[in-house]
Order: structure tokens, then sequence, then C-alpha cells
């Protein structure tokens, strides 16, 4: 589970131990790396990080990413060695291809309800980029909050997996832990309401103090420091290295 | 495999016999209901067909697509009878649920290779959208088409499913049976390069030919006649019924 800065343009090609563990090409700030990082330590699977700046991409980057998108997991364990991209594909694959600590339940219909819902997700993905481009649109984040407070509701557990944290604790947990972006932005404007989202507050509550969500954590200043710089056009990937 | 007209606001909801048939609430001329058409048809499944009007919704349509969408498939044959949407999900659970006619592998990378295929298939219906609203992009189209010609020539295969049709396949169909659009609204600019294209032009000949396409065919002259009063705003979604 190495780190390091993140590598970008004109930086040589790290030399990989020939060990066949899994590779993940990442972004320590980005929440759809941040999901392949959760699934993979869900898994309990070593694998190599290599961080890639998205800004100035490394020359060698479409060796390992043809598409030159993060992330990539580069599956050296598979023949002919392809990395595989979309974090939710990625995750899929894991949880498919390993065994250990099944995360997508294995009945037909709670797959596709799970990934209806994960679709539905993307009510909040898109309100929360609107508040972070455009400091605008807190509104509509929490209506979509609201599905997954009612959903989390009506499956009566502690977790969208159940007693444990599942498939889809972990692809939201990216912008849950993100919350303080939005507070960091919208100052008083933001409060979240501990009544209204009350499963929801449980669920971060729980969600970190679990080792996979704490093997790859930021604080919440951590990520309002990124935040900053990146608005001030100066971005410190390597904050965390 | 019921048909009948598009039911639109005002109308009565249909009274369908308690048989534990699946029902799919569709549209006739949508290319992503098509592709739910495409995989009921290629496992053999026995379905009941709702189409609905999707400018004006009947007012009963929540009660069976909670939120409104279409393609919905209505999984009577499940616990609580609940709603499925989602054309790629639709299609993964049809598959995942029923064993006849596998069409996506059961290989965890052969199943992550195809789903990233299909994220890339964006570049295609977003080229056709473009070209369908505003007549231009076709060089988009092209080259996003690039990326199947190659990809089938690498697999060596006639079908991106191997020797018979696969998830690919079918989730891609509902594109190719509207070229005829393309071409009704480029006229001359348009030329279907059958050397650049060719292992897809094979592909589209040999899939006019499976059974499944051919339950739920309509021809170019339908489409461009669809087409056209769609375009007047006057779409005739009962043309086939």
């Amino acid at each position: 589970m190495s780190s390091g800065k993140h590598l970008a343009k004109g930086s040589a090609k790290p030399v990989l131990p020939d060990d066949g563990v899994l590779r993940l090409y990442s972004m320590r700030f980005c929440p759809y790396a941040h999901r392949a990082h959760l699934m993979l330590n869900a898994k309990k699977l070593d694998y190599h990080t290599v961080f890639i700046n998205p800004i100035e991409k490394p020359e060698w980057l479409g060796e390992v990413s043809p598409l030159l998108k993060v992330p990539a997991l580069h599956v050296v364990t598979e023949k002919g060695q392809p990395s595989l991209i979309e974090s939710l594909i990625i995750a899929e694959y894991l949880d498919d291809k390993y065994s250990q600590n099944p995360l997508l339940s294995k009945d037909a219909l709670k797959r596709a309800q799970d990934k209806i819902l994960l679709e539905r997700f993307n009510g909040i993905t898109n309100a929360f980029i609107k508040i972070l481009m455009q400091n605008t649109g807190l509104d509509d984040f929490w209506t979509a909050l609201d599905i997954f407070e009612e959903e989390l509701t009506k499956r009566g557990t502690s977790f969208f997996g159940g007693d444990n944290p599942g498939f889809v604790d972990y692809m939201i947990w990216p912008w849950l832990e993100r919350l303080a972006l939005i507070e960091y932005l919208l100052k008083d404007n933001y409060t979240f309401d501990e009544k209204r989202f009350a499963k929801m507050a449980q669920l971060i509550f729980l969600l970190k103090e679990d080792e996979a969500v704490k093997g790859f954590y930021a604080t919440p200043e951590q990520h309002q420091e990124f935040w900053r710089g990146r608005q001030a056009g100066n971005a410190s990937y390597d904050l965390l290295a």
C-alpha cells in the first residue's frame, strides 16, 4: 500500500516490483479514485498506489491507462495485464474476482436495486460539483440526500449493506467524507440537519470507524486545504504525501 | 409479447392478467427501451409490453415506475413486485436472473471489459443525439465507431459476444438499427464506409438475421417516418401499433 508524490509530466515511470500485486493509478483527492482505494481496503487486497498529477499527466500514463484516466487498476494478475477504468466497474470487478468480504449481493434483484440507487447518487454528485464550482445548489443537494435517508430507513439497517458496510456504502462514502467542503464554501448557509438526516448522520459516524475507510482517510481540514489550493489554481496534490 | 397503442394522460391503467409474467413499460421508438426488448427476446422470456406516451405520461405510471421512467421492468416475479429502471441495469438483471442463453461472461475481467466498452459507447450515443438535434457531429460519430471496429477486429469474432450475439451486441444494436436516421438527416453527407467499418458492417448484416433482433425490428423507413413526425412536433408513437 505504497503512496508517494503525484507523478507529473517529465517524471520517470516508477519501477514496480514484478510481484503480481495489483497497481492502482490514483489521485489522492479524487472521490472516484477514493472508491477504488476503499474497495481494495475492504477486500484486504495488497496493492501498489501510483499517484498521478491529473493536470500535467506523465507521458507514460498511456502505457498503464490507455485512455489516460484515473483511477485505473492495472490488473497484472490477469492474462495480458490489462487496465480497468471507471470507478464502479473497477469496484464491481474486485468484488466479483475476490470472494472475501463480499460487498454486492449475489441476488440479481438486490444487485440491480443497489445499482439503481447508485445511479440516483448522481443527483448528489451533480449537486456537489455545482456547489464546488458555482457556490449554489445546496437545496438540490439535500433533496438528493433525502432519497438515501429514506432508503436507509426503509432497509432498517445501520448500513446500506446491512449490519456491515456494503457496496453502496463504500461507493458513496467519498462524498460524505467531503461534506466539509460544502461547509467550507457555503459557511453559515450550510447546516447538516441531524433530524432530517438522522440515519445518514449515524451512517457517517459508523463509517468513520470502519477500517477500510480509516485506511484512506483525509480530515475535513485536509480536504478544505486541498480545495483552497485548487481554487487558487495551485492544488497541492501532495498535501498528504 | 403483447403490444398495443401508447397509453397517455387520461388513459385507464391496463388490466393485466395475474399470470406472474414480467411486464415491460416501454416506448416503441426509444433505443434504451429497445435494449430491454432485445434482452427479453434473447432470453426467450415471456413478457407483457405496455407502451407509454413519453410526453403525456399516464397518471398511473408512478405505480409501476416510481420515477416515471421508461423503460421500466415490473418484476412481478419477485417478492414485493418492484420495478427496475435503467436499460443496462434491467439487461444485466435479466441475464443474472435467467440462466438460459447467458450473454455476459461469468468471468469478472471479461464482464468488466464489456462494461468499459459500453461506457465508451456513450461516445456514439452522444454523437448520435447531436446529429439528431443539430444536424452536426458526423465525424465524432465515425471516430467513436472506430473504437468498436477496432475492438471487434481485436476479438477476432463475428460478434462482440463471440460466435453468437452477446451482451454488448444487443446493447449497441438499437443505434445500429437507427443508422438510417443519420442518413435521412444528413443525406449525401452520410456515407457508411464499408472498408473503414468492415467488421461492423458484417456485424449489422448478421444481427439483422438474429431472432431476438427480428422480434422487435423497425425498418429504416419506419424509423425515418417516426423521426419526421417527431421533428414536426407530431410524433406518431403508434406507427407500428
